[in-house]
């Protein structure tokens, strides 16, 4: 098989997986509210994404020999995670903009939007359940189990986040943040795709640990990279509000770092803007920490951390896998992981 | 066996319930913030609750010859729904109370709730899991399927009564209503209780119509007992604020016959003021409704129907399970029927 650019492949199986998804969330309903509730259903997922997370799954399920065709509800059951947890997340983290259009709250308000990713959530589960007819029984519930623990890494991850900045905690070491950041993002972004997509073409439970070992450090190094953008991406490609991150008060590998360098004046400063209600801040205020960030090498201090974790993740693949997978698809992973930590969207 | 009054055997269930939730859901945890969240999540199982929902499905496990130990896993796992669903009601209807004490939302702000929410949900899944090593994998995915259907029949009655709501909707007929409360109420509260604890001790897959007829009654007439409590309860037994329906402006059965009842000016009058933002209400308002909605025979008329749907319940029961179930169970699901209807809170 010849292998195509990395992210024609993602949007190759985005594309598949998006059909899958627009097929089992129906576009009509005769009850008018209910028609409703399916457009809001189908809003995020129509949005253009990046499709890492099913790509990652149907990428791992070819790379030991699956077919496309078995990991597919999967594959959608992971995207329809990733939009039902932002639908909530935009509600938390009062954000105005996904994907470049406003939030599913902004265009509908909090309760419907709150609900509408209750539904969502529900028809994630229901594609979870078609394992039963696709892979049996017994490999069905061994992936709801997956996505249990993913599940619970991710709301327990989010929760620390938003505890911290409830309980205006500023003393977050980088042990704090990576793990924090390995149950928020790392778990639901890279882990559990890797190996799902792995355990439903058979892969060996002994590879386990090493794929997630593998999709720990990736997971981490996307989500400086994303930390990254949010300070310094272009709006358009980004397709989030640049400096949200320093609205919300988030506390980034790029903010603990600063605060580990600065002086203390400086220090007090940056706490005591950040800790700010949202209303109180503005733009001038996310231009100074900013230049703070640049100053002190903040910035470059993740971008560094980052492109180390990408290169652990390029030695769990090539060195730890053997011949469990061959070298092509050896090739299109750690095209993957490049494209992870380089990406501007 | 003996069976002692229909309270105390709620309450012995809730009791063997509430254990097994505590010992799933941890107290204490060495991250600061995870033991917020665990804190967080124990609120509201933690507070009185009358068992219902798993009382139904460890009666129907019962009478149908099965042990408790085999139920109790998924009747806490129907508890953990009602206890999650309603952290994110009480969001979405911005509600200040639950069981007479401030709402999760209230105490912990709308991020953290709404993440403790989702975590909830999450351990609900574990413990529908389980059901794999208590009652193996063909069954333990059919109950995962019972619940499902559950979730997406409840998500989508909560829309559609939000979207009445957003939507200034005041042409609801009873039709609409029903059907409405069948997927908001019924099946979370009685249906998928009676019949996922039917299903759990083996009982035969053709009685499933007729307890699905059992639970669609029962649970319509429980939540139009619920909407009569909330107008004329008493606020201590009930736990919630007398009148919040008509200050979140529900669109109770009571109401849809107030507007059927009375001339165009007073229909007019009542719209008006239920159309309000809720900080435009005042008791006042509340009184003036409650004043018209007794006028004109409405809550009687909705207390009318609820005790006939219940003795529809109370008939499907006696008649059409024939000797499928002894006498003393049945016995025991008419007792429950008559608590539902004349229960205070």
């Amino acid at each position: 098989m010849s292998i195509p650019g990395i992210l024609d492949l993602l949007k190759s199986f985005k594309n598949q997986v998006d059909k899958y998804i627009f097929e089992e969330v129906p576009s009509t309903h005769a009850i008018p509210e209910i028609n409703l509730l399916y457009t809001m259903m189908r809003d995020y997922p129509s949005r253009a994404g990046k499709g890492l997370r099913p790509g990652l799954l149907m990428i791992f399920n070819r790379a030991f020999g699956g077919s496309d065709g078995i990991a597919l509800n999967t594959a959608a059951a992971l995207e329809l995670f990733q939009n039902w947890i932002v639908i909530h997340d935009d509600i938390e983290d009062q954000s105005d903009l996904r994907r470049g259009l406003p939030a599913l709250h902004v265009k509908y308000g909090v309760p419907l939007a709150l609900n509408a990713g209750d539904a969502l959530a529900g028809k994630m589960w229901e594609l979870v359940l078609m394992n039963k007819d696709i892979l049996g029984a017994e490999k069905a519930l061994t992936i709801f189990g997956e996505f249990l623990h993913m599940y619970s890494q991710t709301t327990s991850g989010q929760h620390i986040e938003l505890a911290w900045a409830r309980n205006h905690r500023w003393d977050i070491s980088e042990k704090d943040y990576f793990d924090m950041c390995r149950r928020k993002t790392a778990w639901y972004t890279c882990i559990t795709p890797s190996w799902t997509g792995s355990l439903i073409a058979g892969a060996p439970q002994h590879l386990k640990d090493t794929i997630v070992k593998f999709g720990m450090d990736l997971g981490v190094a996307f989500q400086i990279q994303d930390d990254v953008l949010n300070l310094i991406g272009d709006r358009e490609r980004y397709g989030k509000e640049i400096g949200g991150d320093i609205l919300e008060g988030k506390r980034t590998l790029v903010l603990i770092n600063l605060l580990s360098k600065c002086p203390d004046d400086k220090k007090r400063y940056v706490i005591d803007s950040l800790d700010r209600n949202r209303e109180d801040k503005d733009i001038q205020l996310i231009d100074n920490i900013l230049l703070l960030m640049k100053e002190y090498g903040s910035i470059d201090y993740a971008i560094e951390v980052s492109q180390k974790l990408a290169r652990n993740a390029r030695t769990t693949i090539i060195d730890s896998l053997d011949d469990s997978i061959e070298d092509e698809w050896k090739s299109v992973i750690v095209e993957l992981v490049d494209f992870v930590v380089e990406r501007e969207f």
